[in-house]
């Protein structure tokens, strides 16, 4: 049933190994030149229960950069075999560094990843992502093998070609990304396939964030069961946190990752559920470990057990990054919370723009919806109604109540690219 | 010394592991739809020496054609883990399936091919092809993970960042396409930087056929040396044939093939040393085993014995493709012969056109070569003995005296992409 007994194993036993792989990787770590000035004063001794891993100090993207490229490398450089970078040709980039160890844990965590959304050794996947410095193509190339599929290194582009190779070759599992998945939907129907009758019945849709809107968008264009997946290449890359069959959220490995929730701002632990930035930890990395890593993504643990029977916590759907967050009278915000809470109203439209502005001494946040046509009425009743709805469950939510105002569809201007959510005018002269 | 011992076992010892192989080999392929046919009376134990092999039959890039997609599987379609498949979107494309041990086995022989031209564990290859569908990506990827390098899956294009990762990360082994070398060096040096300093000292250069000419020009221009490759994705991909130190031909691993080499025409072996059509049969190969494939590749053994103590036999760079074969008066004869003939005289430069003319009742070869102008002298005595010089060596090579014509540099229109160099006039009127 599962890939591997360690995904439902007992959480008392779960915390206990989480404990014993987080004192083998102190005493690891502190074998590079970074981590040994750093943790120098640390006893691995003083750890008893995975929250003792809040006498760590956090590791951030900066201290990534400043040690690039060697000194988070616990071993001798002849050890490794595998190296990805940030791509990025101007300022200091970041790499990481896997030796073979390393590889088979990530090609392991991946093929547990697969398998725990309903992939198994009889499919055939095609990855559609680009291979290369992106952790995401060879990341799930080598879990699919692992976990044994017939797997076709298709690569981006080319859609002609790849609609030929999933139907030669009854292609169950899909990786593509999902900005790219509609148009592939458009693509197929347009070269007169139905997608019914298409043999792909799983496409893992991770490196791109997107919504749940979208997710769903892409099921029922491409008649496909859709799954998130998670991962950051400090972290290996994907197969960090992964859906089951129940799309409830993403088991993350916990037995690999030792994973907080803090406020960014003063860097404590959260209260169960609230959204805040996911710190990892590497616990079964060998070359190149990293501790309470400062991953900017925003999410929250899913609070309750999964039907699945995995033991391992869920992650919600990235919710943006730490920068996006909002401080308004003092409490923190974040867009995601606000888009979550009316994507959930069936008369909301595509678009909001979130505005912050300073009206006196006080800073007050107004919130535009476009509200969709079959309910846009003459009825002012009706539409003060759905304002006050609106406003009520955003307070619900984000415990401030803001103003809301109701527009028309495509009122709102759209942004090319990312969509701008958010302005902050309270800097701006009125 | 060796990556493996079998590279330097004894001839005797080699051929009989190549006929125990063999009948393997034919034992295994009769449990694929394909040759469960067509090898229907065929006795494994008829086979003694790899001699024995000329008792089988053909196979054609029109049979991988016919039996597309599963028609030469050994095992059920679960048992594999890999598909590449040739890039048509037109006509019957062909498709190679890997199992698990399959991939092990082409890893491992990359791994001996990189190590065989002296890339070492300490080595930090850079992998500068596409990954993807074409074998060349992720066949030197996995090899030059097996050997133990720190691979850099960098991919193909973005030049700057292939500069900045080459020097941060000390690269000393670079996978790159013939094609795009020279444009490379001359990138870095218009980067600012000095080809001599860079860190790089391997060049792996297959892919693409190119004449030793273009090699010579590549490790001078990059100051490097350069190693050429041999494969072909129906017998994996890269790692059939390799060049050791020496870089006098390509070492074939004949405990994974057995080669041959035949006139495309009669389909009976050429002489020892000469060219011809080379004809290959997997006999390591678990799930998709081909036996006598037609490669239409024109080589050569090179006679006697290697410098470096390898005994498996070395071809020749590819000098064509069968199908370029002109006959003339009833001789088979290469472009590549004639341009490998003027190429090694100094005088010669970079430009020759072939054709062939009937005069009467007779067929005839015309050569037209460009002479560098340092040697396009005023003296007429000078250049008749160039002239009668060409066609002796010609003669020597092809064994038809070509009426040869002296031209200046450029004269001769320059083809874009492949060049042009054989012109069939035999059927247009006078
Ligand atoms: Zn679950
Ligand atoms: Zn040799």
């Amino acid at each position: 049933m599962y890939y591997d007994p360690v995904e439902a194993m007992d959480r008392a036993a779960l915390e206990e190994l989480q404990v014993e792989r987080l004192k083998e990787t102190i005493a690891n770590a502190r074998k590079s030149p970074f981590y040994g000035a750093r943790l120098a004063g640390v006893n691995p001794e003083d750890f008893k229960t995975p929250a003792d891993i809040t006498k760590l100090p956090f590791t951030t993207k900066d201290d990534l950069r400043s040690q690039y490229p060697h000194g988070l490398l616990t071993r001798p450089l002849d050890d490794f075999v595998r190296l990805h970078a940030s791509s990025g040709t101007t300022g200091t980039p970041t790499a990481v560094f896997y030796t073979q160890k390393d590889l088979d844990t990530w090609a392991d965590l991946m093929a547990r990843s697969m398998h725990c959304c309903g992939c198994r050794k009889s499919d055939v996947c095609q990855n559609m992502s680009g291979y290369g410095l992106f952790t995401g193509g060879l990341g799930i190339h080598y879990g699919a093998e692992r976990l044994g599929m017939l797997t076709i290194p298709a690569g981006a582009g080319n859609t002609k070609r790849q609609i030929k190779l999933i139907r030669d070759h009854n292609v169950s599992v899909l990786h593509i990304i999902p900005s790219f998945a509609l148009y592939f939907a458009q693509k197929v129907e347009e070269a007169g396939y139905n997608v019914k009758e298409m043999p792909w019945r799983i496409a893992l849709i991770g490196a791109e964030p997107h919504t749940e809107e979208a997710r769903r968008k892409i099921e029922e264009m491409m008649h496909i069961k859709a799954y998130n997946s998670y991962g950051l290449s400090e972290m290996n890359g994907p197969g960090v946190a992964f859906e089951c069959v129940e799309q409830k959220g993403m088991h993350l490995w916990e037995d690999a990752y030792i994973a907080e929730i803090i406020n960014p701002d003063t860097g404590e632990h959260v209260a169960e559920g609230e959204i805040g930035e996911l710190v990892m930890t590497t616990i079964l990395r060998d070359g190149m470990p990293i501790i309470r890593y400062r991953t900017r993504d925003l999410t929250r643990f899913i609070p309750g057990q999964c039907g699945c029977g995995r033991t391992h916590r869920r992650i919600d759907r990235i919710a943006g990054r730490a920068d996006d967050m909002m401080i308004l009278k003092g409490v923190n915000i974040y867009p995601m919370q606000i888009e979550q809470t009316l994507m959930a109203m069936p008369e909301v439209g595509q678009n909001y723009l979130i505005e912050l502005v300073r009206e006196g001494v006080s800073d007050q946040m107004r919130v535009k919806v476009e509200i969709k046509d079959e309910f846009f009425v003459e009825d002012m009743r009706a539409l003060q109604g759905l304002q006050k709805q609106i406003a009520k469950n955003l307070c619900n939510e984000i415990l401030i109540t803001p103003r809301v105002e109701l527009c028309q569809s495509d009122s709102i201007p759209k942004a090319e690219g990312k969509a701008v959510r958010v302005v902050d005018r309270r800097g701006e002269e009125d």
